[in-house]
């Protein structure tokens, strides 16, 4: 069930021995939010722990060392940036399905997995509805929960860039570097530092690039083997990705990523004119305008080919 | 003279038949925030013109195809974001130099080669100070002079990205976004779209990159030949200026460029424990602390020897 903001506000304040959940593979978004509502929670006496089905990338220790797995039974299950209980990872989707009450989220596809749901799917950030929240509950916003909010507020957008971005947006990003986000830092960390590995892994990208309908449409495509010869992870995927629709002239972007099993998964980047969960959904795939995902299996030809039919139709 | 403010939009109310100009090889910052300040002053009544001793590139067509040079003989002439005469270009210094009525500028090493000067050395861009008085002249901001100052606010801080970012600075985006800035397109303007030659010389210059002190340094250096085998121009090199620093583990970036007639400029990028204008300064040059230039004769390795001195000094 859908509810509005001040009852969300309300069910959290009445809640206690708070379980707080994201996504798995956490970006930006997923970690900051959740931790940000973890310490307000916390600040308002409340016992509160974060968990995630994945490791958090190291580059995030500045959030995640800060809150724990608490020592208690949880009473209360929120998650923050979650659009369908699958996306909790399959362990945590098989523990918790069921049993979350609230979910505070920005995507438009939310599947209304949770007892009540908070939605505000022209949020550029889970992190901006969870600002507003915590301003509601009263908590007052430190350093730590600035930081945690600025990072989802910032890499939700590309660090101001996307056209989800409001005024909101900035008046919120003002008010958290007022609290001491450490904003330039952040931002650094996330956007501005470039992994020798990952320039090497864009140079491979590059020469494997196939451009289709006129340059329209741009695959880049990034096997096992291309990660482990330059020693690049998962997370040193995501300015290749953002790459791929970057291109001038380029106006869907899309990146396979062969997974361990061998299948590939597809990051779908979009221009104002395509939206890209139109294509990921003929796949049962999803996400946002600008930019969704969906699975394929172990022939990236084939999904090549796939996609570009779903492409077309959108062109 | 530096004056205050208030005497800056009393000087500018009083001003009729106004000249605004801006640096040579006049960037986002230079190129909104005169131009911003040509509509309004147009607003209220005056006889305005922009001139640069520059082309405008191509990218910043919707500013500049909206104000022409009128056909009147200026009797003020007020400069932004420009921190010494030499810097209007030669041509321009020569006909301009001592006779500039005002100076509105944000470089801490503004030259005070104006009659009067209004500097803020702690704003982030010359299109801040530029809204702060528009706002105190009264004139309104329409979309074409949020257009023109939203393009200096996020050129200026590399979309919101650099230490010099304020909360201001995300107040002033809030109101311009809704005073009718198309931010998402100009940010992609901006910043998202790479030319394929910008790529194919971006590998180039990772070839010949050099790392020195253990890799707390790096230099790109881009010769006319390179350029011209990739098709690239000026205004492609500037993510290859950014990207110098970005490595990981890099501390100052330099990009070296061979000008048209064989001799080298060096922009010099640095993290957050370097001065860039320090290095400059030692060559005849300056600029901002994390973003500095200076000029070179013909021999590149001279350059690199010469910086790497001074690096040094400041590592």
């Amino acid at each position: 069930m859908k509810i509005d903001f001040e009852s969300a506000v309300n069910v959290l304040k009445n809640a206690d021995k708070v379980l707080v959940l994201s996504h798995a593979n956490p970006d930006g978004d997923a970690i900051g939010s959740s931790h940000a509502l973890a310490h307000a929670l916390k600040k308002l006496g409340k016992q509160v722990k974060v968990k995630n089905a994945d490791e958090y990338a190291e580059k995030f220790d500045y959030i995640t060392k800060l809150i724990g797995d608490g020592d208690f039974e949880e009473s209360f299950i929120v998650t923050t940036d979650v659009a369908d209980a699958k996306l909790l990872g399959k362990a945590f989707e098989e523990k918790y399905a069921g049993r979350i009450d609230l979910s505070i989220d920005h995507h438009g596809t939310n599947r209304l997995f949770a007892k009540e749901t908070y939605l505000e799917a022209d949020s550029a950030s889970a992190c901006e509805i969870v600002y507003n929240i915590i301003e509601s509950l009263g908590a007052p916003i430190d350093s730590d929960i600035a930081n945690c909010l600025f990072t989802g507020v910032s890499t939700d957008t590309g660090c101001f860039r996307y056209s989800n971005v409001t005024p909101r947006t900035h008046l919120i990003a003002a008010k958290l570097i007022e609290a001491g986000a450490d904003h330039s830092r952040i931002n650094t960390k996330m956007f501005e530092t470039k992994k020798l590995c990952a320039l090497e892994l864009e140079r491979l990208c590059l020469d494997s690039m196939k451009l289709f309908e006129n340059g329209q449409a741009c695959f880049f495509v990034i096997t096992k083997e291309m990660a482990e010869k330059t020693g690049c992870s998962e997370s040193d995927f995501d300015a290749l990705v953002a790459l791929s629709r970057q291109i001038e002239g380029v106006k869907v972007g899309v990146t396979l990523k062969e997974k361990a099993d061998g299948t590939f998964k597809a990051s779908v980047r979009t221009g104002e004119e395509v939206d890209a969960s139109v294509i990921c959904q003929a796949f049962g795939g999803g996400g946002h305008t600008r930019a969704s995902g969906c699975a394929f299996g172990k022939d990236s030809n084939e999904a090549v080919e796939k996609l570009l039919v779903e492409i077309k139709k959108q062109l």
